[in-house]
């Protein structure tokens, strides 16, 4: 095993990918117990490098804008709005990235599921990557204010030191005010960048989250995997595939990040996709956003609860 | 007047449809009352020749599918789709065009309005005129079956002679059988043609309106006018907005055809467009759909309500 160098572990990164988790039997085979450790988290580390290397030359991970070709400037109108947008609100929730994520807000599922969580939709049609960090890079996480929340503090004594009670309240004396930034960020792009390989739209996606993470750093992020796409199978849905397992493997490290993989049930056994989940075998119809919504939004109510710990940091 | 060349009155065509109609002060003032009649029934055959015989070396006007650039087909799953769906179906309504087709039948105004007219839809996002006149001409139109309706007839005498019940009935014995081509289409497509000027655009849906007239000789249709895109003023609006223009005084010529333009209430006293109209400054949202629905419902029922003159015409 000493004799693997970092090449064959290079190398051996896209074989254990292939088994959608590290838990591959090439590693448990190749060395002995301690030793295995080493080799994942230099897998790992390898993995992270080369998306990480790659962003910094990478086209999929360069910010931006869409070129007005068609004349109308709907493009950057989106933009603008939603700029302005959140001047005026307090998002817990922020939702960005294309089409799937645009769309979303035209259904029912957003105003019963989403809404209630004071979530903005920074959703644009037809985004890659690079729209979407222009985006971020250029206004619409400027305007997003700390969320106020009025809490009483009573410190009594030192066992009440810590023990804060949130209350609705609009008079301002005796009140702490509590500056929280928008809690959770959901992102969902990289099917449009059809210009890029795999290992680049992951890269684009990382930049991304890095970004997030630098302006909003107490947000969680949760990316949603890239759907399966077209009626059958077609190497746009491998690519897809072979970015989320790309992620899967490289977002836990860059903080309080999770990937979900919303597109497990829409390939039917004989590799189909119905009609019924995706109208035009790629975005989602009313029922297919009400399904993959489930497991989100209860991940959401999760992240969004602070337990005991979180709060008394928030407060310090 | 009569020194009025044909050239003339062909240039004066273009300033009159800026007037919205043909009854133009220019023609009011140009000429006394026999001779405008004259003025504008040639404006009128003008118009049309224009258009027609652009639409004999028109690009807007040539069938085309969309080249699969992408690779995962789903243009032509669609298609696909399509021309399956109506074996077993017997429409009532058809609706052709673009993604403000498609997407309306995401919505609860589809099952809730359209649905119960025994409505197909053949909408596909980024279509322009030449995808649907590829799309009609390579399938949609061929498995479209006759709607059989089972009727009870009563010839007993003279008076009863034209009169029949419909009666819902699974006996084959007594019955006549009365073959019913799907009555009306809805068409809507024409702004997703950006490489085309607008008597370009027009000439194509033209030649579409035509092409379902020949191949479905009884049915009556409704052309949708182009909606107004973009927050702001710009070149597209103007464009949608001479098309629109074009069509209205041409389409009325070549039968039972008629335009709709739903697109009035979306712009705004100071220009704008709304989100709250067009998520993107160019597709519906729900409630606008919801809008422009009503009118097209009421005219589509009255189309479908067969006159008794109709009904004996269509049992002889």
């Amino acid at each position: 095993m000493c004799a693997l160098s970092m090449n064959s572990i290079f190398l051996l990164t896209v074989e254990l990918l292939n088994f959608h988790s590290l838990q591959s039997d090439l590693v448990n085979h190749c060395c002995s117990f301690p030793l295995r450790q080493h080799v994942r988290s230099l897998v790992v580390l390898c993995l992270c490098c080369r998306l990480r290397m790659s962003a910094e030359e990478n086209p999929a991970a360069e910010p931006a804008p869409v070129i007005d070709v068609q004349g109308d400037g709907r493009w950057m109108s989106q933009h603008n709005r939603f700029v302005q947008e959140c001047k005026d609100a307090e998002p817990d929730v922020l939702f960005v990235g294309d089409s799937m994520v645009q769309l979303m807000q035209q259904y029912e599922v957003w105003r019963e599921l989403f809404s209630p969580l004071h979530a903005l939709n920074f959703g644009v049609g037809g985004d890659t990557t690079c729209n979407v960090l222009w985006r971020l890079q250029n206004g619409e996480l400027d305007n997003i204010r700390p969320r106020v929340r009025k809490r009483f503090f009573f410190i009594c004594s030192n066992s009440f030191n810590s023990i804060c009670y949130e209350v609705k309240c609009v008079f301002n004396a005796g009140i702490a005010f509590l500056f929280v930034f928008p809690q959770v960020v959901v992102l969902w792009v990289g099917t449009n960048n059809h210009e890029h390989t795999a290992d680049q739209v992951a890269g684009g996606i990382l930049a991304i989250v890095q970004l997030l993470l630098s302006r909003l750093p107490k947000c969680k992020i949760i990316v949603l995997g890239l759907l399966p796409r077209g009626e059958f199978p077609n190497p746009l849905r491998e690519k897809n595939a072979a970015v989320n397992n790309l992620l899967r493997t490289s977002l836990p490290q860059l903080g309080p990040v999770q990937l979900i993989d919303v597109g497990g049930g829409f390939v039917h056994s004989d590799g189909t996709i119905s009609s019924r989940d995706m109208f035009d075998f790629l975005h989602l119809t009313a029922s297919a956003y009400r399904t993959i919504s489930t497991s989100l939004h209860e991940l959401l109510l999760q992240l969004l609860e602070e337990t005991p710990q979180e709060r008394r940091a928030s407060l310090v």
